[in-house]
């Protein structure tokens, strides 16, 4: 599967579309631009590997070079339980140099979290100068699970989605790309993955059973995607919206966002900062 | 290539012998144990992961599910500028889930480190129960690049030798296995390898002519090695002399090392800590 003019990127075929949604509507087992199959998108994910590496290495090589200005990646993961989001880490996230990846999982605020405006925390965990910031879960469970368990009053949360907008607004502006996944799960392809988690002596640790509490408020958490995909999508911090009850095109279709988001930042090897020829010369010297 | 008894491990293979060493005595272009070649190791390479991962996982489970007394490992990276840090951190740690690895670099401490005892910042970047942290250089930079450079008071760096053993202790006692290589490239090499980062602008990001400096010290650094390989290298936290002169191998021993290491601590899933059963029926109805 080569990448020319005809075909069209997944970038542009998952792109969640402006305006009211109904993510309900989403087919989370649909497979857009995948007309490869599985075995030819997994071998597609195995070859995409090297260039994503380079341009990776290209992007870290700017910020040690030119820290102040390099820019920054910023990948959100957001999906209900079981949708995938460490399966993304791992399989997408893992075809690059970890040195260039930096992961940060957000679970409930700790109480000191707590003593702090809800972005704090999200903002000690940006990606430095050249590095690809993957969060698993972010900021959006203040106005996801925060809003279905009623955590805090309709007004705070309510406020959020401005305050959102403006901090990604700032990021965008300070050069680092938002890209933000919404890793669409079924709830029947949910269950199916609770279900083997609990036949599986290997998955049992990803069981909690406050998993079944989330899923009892399934509904309720559309509602609350809705809003977030319908207020929190601009341009400059677009949500995907990638169907998730296939794994392999669900880390594939992340793969080839990141891809196409990093060709088109036109991303350069940083020019030499000394005398190329002299150093040559003091290396032979050596 | 598989593992049966009579093969030998790399880890008793590469384990710095105790006692006074001269580790330019070593051979930094052999290749032990790898029997199959270059060819050949670099399939091992492509079918331990699989592995290793598993083993990985099992230890990132158990830190979920017992963080209280999960254990942890800790890999120390230390060798000369181009010995391949970077290369092995892509390689071999590239091989496992990115969310299980907690990398950290040490540069030339910052003013606000500097105003602690020298472990502060060590101690801060300590992984998490059931990580695995790794070290891109580490607190033996205090007994090295700090002697080498007479950055404090030779009665001061004596001193970190026992500080250094009891840290380590303390990090043995507390379920930390910690895995200490020394990747061992020799001046030739180190002289190629630099010039070949003077040949690709792709490569220009990687040099610092400070590099040369550190070059022309490098009998220094032998000597400030060979007191660290001789005084800080118990049992509990072996140190590894790892021959860096073939890129293939340097990353492969370490793969090993780390595979045998885990292998060692008899890792198991943690058990349920949820009646199966009643989760089994609950999922259903759900």
């Amino acid at each position: 599967m080569t990448d020319t003019r005809e075909t069209p990127l997944i970038s542009d075929l998952l792109r969640c579309p402006q305006g009211p949604i109904d993510v309900t509507s989403f087919d989370a087992g649909a497979t857009p631009g995948a007309e490869a199959g599985k075995k030819g998108t997994l071998q597609d994910m195995a070859e995409l590997g090297a260039e994503m590496s380079e341009l990776q290495e290209r992007l870290f090589a700017r910020g040690r070079a030119e820290p102040a200005t390099a820019r920054r990646m910023l990948v959100i993961l957001q999906g209900l339980d079981t949708a995938g989001k460490g399966g993304v880490v791992r399989h997408t996230f893992g075809l690059v140099d970890p040195q260039g990846i930096h992961l940060q999982a957000f679970k409930a605020p700790t109480p000191e979290e707590l003593e702090h405006d809800f972005l704090w925390r999200i903002r000690r965990a940006l990606p430095g100068p050249g590095m690809i910031g993957v969060f698993d879960r972010s900021h959006y469970e203040d106005v996801l699970a925060v809003r279905v368990n009623r955590l805090v009053e309709e007004p705070v949360w309510q406020g959020r989605f401005d305050l959102i907008n403006r901090f990604e607004a700032e990021l965008a502006a300070s050069g680092t790309h938002v890209v933000k996944c919404f890793l669409n799960v079924s709830k029947e392809e949910q269950k199916k993955r609770l279900m083997a988690r609990l036949e599986s002596p290997a998955k049992y640790w990803k069981y909690s059973s406050s998993d079944l509490e989330t899923r009892a408020n399934w509904d309720q958490y559309m509602v609350a995607y809705n809003e977030v995909l319908e207020r929190c999508n601009p341009d400059e911090a677009p949500w995907y919206v990638i169907p998730a009850d296939h794994k392999w095109y669900r880390n594939w279709a992340v793969a080839r966002i990141m891809l196409e988001t990093m060709r088109s930042m036109q991303l350069s090897w940083p020019p030499a900062d000394f005398d190329v020829a002299r150093e040559i010369e003091r290396v032979k010297r050596s």
